[in-house]
């Protein structure tokens, strides 16, 4: 028993061609594996070129949004446009034809899913998001279908890959921020304007979209901390090394009796931990379950065909399951607004100081601490830098503290005159 | 709109007691974020002691099969007996009930799951699987629905934990097979008769029904190639260490052009590859798909809690999707009888000799791998292990080449009068 589906593309770019390509080519094998007969019936761009270039036929071109809507064979519209402006317009719009949408657009779900999927469910159809987290890796059809028995304590992620492959590359090459990110926007890894991604925006929305489901509660943006990589110094890594720890931009999600507390920033982890040895453009996402336990998705989080791989496994399994409001409603249902948040979190910290190469200054400085209610596991002084430095580097690692004190530590070291902070970074175990 | 389903437990060992547990105590939990009212309905076991531990209610506590069966509240059975005696009995007598089944029986299903399946199709009702295999890690339900878009292209698994538990404290800590297994065994990590673990017989399995649904035909476990990690020697670990590689048992499956290869054996793999640092008794799959590219999935293999996960996962799958028999007849209907299998499969090799110390016996070793058409990446002389031993060791690691072409290098050296063949160890990159 074949199912006939018929497929509109919006946005034939990177991930909107590779999703082209990849229902094209594996029309037969579709046929054959899920008994569903998927045809692309329109594809929409205003980049002819790019359409030829892609073979696609001449009458799937269509001319504007209207006709792909109107067209009764188009049964599921993917839209690989990105961000939100002519996006939202016309997936509410195909949303409102009774369409149902597959994007791969974060910044649209992040911003605007409850509104999509109250008009989705008003409308009989599914909306489908596999795409927009951690490219080809499953981990929302894992957080909905997969590890649903369970309580989601935490989950820590790195989930996005011009970041992860900028702090590889300081990491095991011990270049500097600026030249590696020089040399990711060469390569295409970074963009002109990497905002997006080294100021942790992008690991914010995705942040955002899996806590949700994980939390089975809206997480706004908004109550997510976010700290970048932009002015990571190459020096912590190499001493936070030295330590046993590696630094990896992480998207953290935590749920306890105490709240919900979301944040992404520059992160030391144990080098011994899964998610260290998750390098270059790869993401991967570390749960923690109260049954399963700990488990670990682990993939590219980019790239045309592995970001088509989770538009096109989406499309399918709308394709195949008759409940195809089912990843639609299933947050919604329990969004709640009393959810509590934890601002003070709880966090180990990493703090470098530049400070006088004297007797006493030590205890000063543990004094400080102390003085906070912070508890100290090591602290280490380094060789000064250069001779004419006479300042040298103190490395202190904390026990788990909050941030609030780590923060009232940090200014009254700065006004004691014994020195200045020049490093804090929160470390995860 | 709450969906009420009733659920039976046929034996409370310990997956089975997790299950129980796992119900119970999230009861609510499920009927808030899955909008379902889990009720377990019946209980069957012959441990009365075991019922009384876990709390079940005495109304709760099953006589027979035919009572549980019989019940017109139960509409889901769980079987956590294990092994195909009464398990397969009670299976086959609850699908034709019409109750749907979830089972962690990894030797049933990979036996028995065609005719299972036929029954269940005939009686509409579904079959479910995912704790069979990798414990509370959802493999099934991604290769099912979270990278179906993909051709899987190569499966490599770590999917048994006592053996991982084995091999990890053999390489770290350098002690003898026989001395771990002992401790292993103490600790309740290896059964008494550590057979099906040790010798690859529950990793065949596995690999049996992961491959069969990553490659969309049922792969029976007799065309699988088994070897376990029984004769494995520490010393071989140790060396494979020194050329950058970690010795893992690894469930193999691969799918190309030439047919498909599905093997378990001990395999160096690169220190630096993900699956090198799966230790202990964790388990993961790493995949590698033609959209996706490479994806892997970590977590624990096995006990209570995790496992239960996956059952529970799967009950609230099929008590939340109407197309309740999805996953049931999928592969059936692309099961194929003209499948061809690789049996002379490529490899690249480590082969360990014993060989006398003196000059020429290299030339006649490299001579022999050249005859049988082996290329040689590395061939290392190691120091002799103790004074009195006239000979040494001396280490190959051999480019691609065929299993057979090994083979016949072996038994030509080992004829040869130059020394003999002490360990082969197949290499994946």
């Amino acid at each position: 028993m074949v199912k006939k589906v018929g497929v509109a593309i919006l946005g034939l770019g990177v991930v909107g061609g590779g999703t082209y390509q990849t229902l094209v080519e594996h029309h037969d094998f579709y046929l054959k594996t899920q008994q569903v007969d998927i045809s692309v019936e329109k594809v929409l761009d205003l980049n002819l070129e790019r359409l030829k270039a892609l073979g696609v036929p001449q009458e799937c071109i269509a001319k504007n949004i209207e006709e792909v809507l109107a067209d009764p064979n188009v049964d599921i519209v993917v839209e690989t446009i990105g961000g939100i402006g002519v996006a939202k317009t016309f997936v509410t719009a195909a949303l409102r034809a009774a369409k149902t949408v597959v994007t791969s657009n974060k910044e649209l779900i992040c911003k605007f899913s409850h509104e999509l999927e109250k008009i989705a469910k008003h409308n009989h159809c599914g909306l489908y998001y596999e795409a927009s987290c951690v490219g080809g890796v499953p981990i929302i059809r894992t957080l909905l279908d997969g590890v649903q028995a369970n309580h989601i304590q935490s989950m820590m992620g790195i989930v996005n890959g011009t970041t992860n492959y900028i702090l590889t590359k300081m990491t095991y090459e011990g270049a500097d921020y600026a030249e590696v990110l020089k040399e990711a926007q060469k390569l295409g890894y970074a963009e002109a304007n990497p905002t997006a991604d080294v100021d942790g925006y992008d690991s914010m929305y995705k942040l955002s979209i899996l806590s949700s489901m994980a939390f089975h509660t809206k997480i706004p943006y908004t109550k997510i901390f976010r700290e970048g990589i932009s002015t990571v110094n190459v020096k912590d890594i190499a001493y936070g090394r030295e330590f046993g720890y590696t630094l990896k931009l992480l998207a953290i999600g935590k749920n306890s009796d105490k709240g919900i507390e979301v944040r992404v920033h520059p992160t030391f982890i144990p080098t011994n931990h899964p998610l260290a040895s998750v390098n270059d453009s790869f993401n991967a996402v570390y749960m923690t379950g109260d049954a399963v336990d700990d488990v670990m998705l682990y993939g590219r989080g980019a790239g045309a065909l592995p970001t088509a791989s989770a538009v096109v496994s989406d499309v399918i399994y709308a394709a195949t399951h008759s409940d195809i409001k089912y990843s639609t409603f299933k947050n919604n249902a329990t969004a709640e607004s009393n959810v509590k948040f934890v601002s003070d979190f709880a966090s180990a910290y990493y703090i470098r100081l530049a400070v006088e190469d004297k007797a006493g200054v030590l205890a000063k400085v543990t004094g400080i601490f102390g003085k906070c209610g912070i508890s100290i596991v090591q602290i280490t002084q380094k060789n000064a830098e250069s001779a004419e430095d006479e300042r040298v580097p103190l490395v202190v690692i904390t026990h788990k503290t909050t941030e609030n004190a780590a923060k009232n530590a940090v200014s009254k070291i700065n006004a004691s005159g014994i020195g200045s902070v020049e490093a804090v970074i929160r470390v995860e175990q």
